[in-house]
């Protein structure tokens, strides 16, 4: 009754990737994480596409201390769309990584934009409170196309308690 | 009392549809299921319909696995309103489809271009997280009318937990 | 203490209201409601009124099942506003009559701009789903001036269980 | 320790005021209620200063009935900024005043803005639903200024039961 | 396994700074507190970046009494971003000291904008009711660049009780 | 593939219902609607099963003025569960029926016990404002037996607005 | 098609009723109100009515200020239910009587106990801040029975701003 | 670093599992679904698990149309745990089998307590509403233990729309 | 109109009161804070009195940072009620106090405690995070008593960012 | 003005402390970690601490990713507390540790019972979904005393997307 029944690791366009529908290793630093990308589908249509990482971890620089972020990344596609389990290593890579909340933030968007040199892209970082104090950064390529449907991101602020 | 008593299924323009107001049977692939169209009323009047589907699912093309979305379509009528009756059966009848999200969401707004050739049409795909991770995918037909009114879809971002 | 006291039915401008202030019949469907008008105070101020009826019910033209909406409408009057105990009695008098969503909600408003000749008016209408999908209707009389304030309707979508 | 201690009813700018730092009575109208002023500080900068009226309540001027509303102004200072206690003073002092939604809603900015002369203001008012049914007033001085940052009011829409 | 490993109060471009990483001791007054600064990262690249304070606090110049505040700033850097740690120690320093609601908010943006040279500032204070009812102040240096994104405060309005 | 395949009008214990899986008719009153019941499944097992019905309808028997309410029932089967279709066509015949809120409300809970003969029922009715006030009606067959798991209801409470 | 169709001011049990159904003038002091009952139906079955109000407003009896309340009363009848209208007239009497909050919520329990003779009864005062600080006062007539049904208030607190 | 490193499929107690940390494929139906356990960790310590399972997915017996639930399962484990890969396997298994709601719902608590045999165990399927009207199933193996702590499933109720 | 007058600073009962109804100065500590009380209304009634302090802040014992909490106290009187405005003096006195979070929620309780004799007394003190993790205490003086009405203080957890 | 002036590292019962108000580094593992406890304040009066740790991260031990959770503990000191910054440092010590959610959850609880012997203690452990499906685990030392008070942790459920 499957009309387009599951092809496994030789679908059309996904054969060269090396690790979805893998076992994979967690990769130890940014830098050695590999970002795969896939032909876009649907090419000459202009859509986004939304991740939204609410798990990201890294060190801070000057303390060692573990930080967290919330992230959000939308982007729209000109050949290449990201393979997300890539993505999602390449996310978590940074656990042991330490760098600037503004710097750790701005990273991932260039290492992006490098891959897949989209029509536009933007990332939010919405890092947890450190001294009660929260830092959100946010970064685009340029300004946002008028005639693409890019809605906000909506992330809640920071509330205190109670 | 009823001023405008139910008619039947021989009300004005709907004498032709096959599936509204009668036993059907799900359709097996999205192939197979027939969408259809009824004349849109109020002609002239350029107004936004739009369409919450909470409870759409697919399958992973490489793994098999089930995958869900709440999949939001908003689109402004030239000719043709969809039949509410057959978009349901379509959307369910993605169940054992095989599709990356990319492509399944803009298959979707495709399939609905061809039948209604609508002045405008969008469609926002929130897929539920694998790995973490959500995938949400925008897509619309061309910029958005400045003078018609099409609120924002407002789907709460992904969030984790706690 | 009370400076500026009820009038009663005699304050000026609501004389020839027949329903505000005094015992009404609901009207039988839509044709029969009497919607009523008054003049519009602050002549040369252009500002919005909302009406909010999360009550609004009406049958399926075609089942006779009965369903449910939740309306909003915004208008900018030019001479008039509309009396609100007439305006809620004419919403009512749809619990009896059959008609589609898509033609029901662009009844309304065009019905409210036939007796109010208002500078600009817009409704949404959101209805309760049927088959597991809610359909919405957005309609407004032309492009929304840019110097009127016309916050968004921000009714949030419909998300299913749990 | 404190750097800047409290100076008392005679700190700059504040001597002339009737109200603040005092004990007051409630004034018994609108008519009646003294709204005072005090010199903009940060002459030449151009900031929003929002108001929050959540006890709101006034009299339905045809059946004597107690309305209650949630008002929010927000204006942009040229020279004046009102004294806030004097303001809730005067918001108070519609307890006994019977006005329709409309027109009570229009006639609190107009006195602000003739007390003010602000470069722009605008008025929220969400009143509570009679009938089942709320009614919301907008209203502004003008276009909104495209250089000034003016936060969306986002009171939310009622709602109903369950 | 670190691959930016902690680098300790000597990683580039931090060694002038006196309080990060350091045991300090709260500023008695905004005059004494000591702002510092760092270079901005990725030169050239156009970001905002937010800072969340919920837990603001100072006194009211009249009375004495403390005031509190929900605090948001939104900047984009020039040459410079605001090291974090100098900038609660900063907003903790206004905790005995008196001034109005509209010229604290001012005061704090107007002393960021000295110490950085942003590309653009703005601020948002949210006040804590006082006689019921809430004060908001926005503020910004200028006009909002068009193609930088900055996303909405979004922080909820007073909404009384119940 | 599907491993219990829909068995239509015959599955077993449904042979002799008349509206489930059948085109019907809205009752015209509580009277005349027929209210259906199957076996339960899983005998001796206790567990409870909650309806949720949110567009309850009635009219008030003294004005005629339509009511609305948001009800809940849970119930323990002893020998019969009730069928779903048949109890949401007898909820929606209240349509034109006038009753008081309170009686409304036990006659309900009256007609499922005499029909269902169940081990425990309750029923909460959440009716929405009249005169700016709600009512809500409680009730339930005996105290709650302390074995069985009958989770809370939580309907929020009414909030007025703002 | 009306089944039970409304009766008017004749209804059974209602005969004697004075103010539902009819014109009415707002009651200038909680003295002066008249409170009135009607026949608890289904007599037997202990329910619970749960009243909202959410638009309570008073004086302050020292400083004479406004005071503002969110009012929910339970209570399980014997013989007596309280007649509505009559009710929401009585609350509307304390707009401009001067008492404690504490005192003025145990005096409309009181009131309801005197008049209605109750199984049980409760109240849940939830006043607006003062001072930055609410009360909230909670009185029931003893220990609530076990075994009639009685949802928890909910009223959510009071969190101050951001 | 890794002080407890990952230990691959042959970590203690996990040697027998045929799915967890493997390529698996779907069942095609709940009774070819392998559910395995593992032994319960820190035996003695009475514990509870709560696995939320918020996009199950079967289909109704009579029409073949697809259902959708929102699950969780509380158990306190005696000498087993489910292994929650081979949980979630036997879950999307129902995805193209037929049953009603009540009995479902019951058959997944009755699995597991066949293969888990644990102390105590409920399970609450919150179903989607259809014909606008959701049905929610509770059950548990017997009372909930008084000195186990078993936090409320709190799922929300369904609201319709608005 | 009003019927029980405003009384002024001689109302019975409150003539000893030094702070009610006056200009007064914020204590500078606990210690020299003067907790004020009146006879409690409605002698023999036991009801459940509630204060909410959502801006309480004081100072770490070690660090000499601010600390910021959000405070809930519910007792039930014996003889006496808090005077209110002297509890929020009291309150506002631990401005520049320092102490752990045990130690001053603790310390507020018994403070009340001493001055109040009340039948019981809890209080719930809801501190900001440190370093991401908050620190909330929970006190009382003894088992709740059954049979008078003490809702749940449903403070919301802290939840991170996101 | 500070009444009880900060103390500095020697403040009475904190000489022993090795970790707060001093610079530390992080533990690499939770053996390594070192827990610090002090004397209870207010010995003889049973209160409750809770613990609130949104961000806690360790290793999946099979497969070695990232697994993240939200922790909530509560306990009742008999002698002693926890210090809380050791306890943020014991609990980011799982960073790099591997253990299954049932084993991680109740062995940082058995680590604190260790070394505080509390009178009661439990941990609520909201593990973020892996498959869709996330697991909760909820242990406690025993029953809960009746005396003491003790909220609900009230973590929402997780819902999926939408
Ligand atoms: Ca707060
Ligand atoms: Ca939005
Ligand atoms: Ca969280
Ligand atoms: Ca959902
Ligand atoms: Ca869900
Ligand atoms: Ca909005
Ligand atoms: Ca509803
Ligand atoms: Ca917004
Ligand atoms: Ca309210
Ligand atoms: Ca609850
Ligand atoms: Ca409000
Ligand atoms: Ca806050
Ligand atoms: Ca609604
Ligand atoms: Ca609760
Ligand atoms: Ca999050
Ligand atoms: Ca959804």
């Amino acid at each position: 009754m499957t009309t387009h029944p599951p092809k496994g690791p030789t679908a059309p366009g996904t054969e060269s990737l090396s690790q979805l529908g893998r076992q994979t290793v967690q990769p130890e630093s940014p830098e050695t994480a590999e970002l795969e990308r896939v032909p876009a589908p649907h090419k000459g249509r202009r859509y986004v596409v939304r991740f939204t990482a609410p798990e990201f971890t890294s060190l801070c620089p000057v303390t060692g201390q573990p930080d967290f972020a919330h992230i959000v990344i939308d982007y729209i596609p000109r050949d290449w769309i990201v393979e997300s389990k890539s993505l999602k290593l390449y996310l978590t890579s940074f656990r042991n990584h330490g760098a600037f909340h503004e710097d750790c933030s701005v990273t991932i968007a260039t290492r992006l934009v490098e891959l897949l040199d989209p029509e536009w892209l933007r990332i939010g970082a919405y890092w947890y409170p450190r001294g009660g104090m929260p830092i959100d950064v946010f970064w685009q390529t340029g300004p946002a196309p008028d005639d693409v449907w890019i809605p906000a991101q909506d992330v809640p602020g920071y509330r205190g308690r109670g």
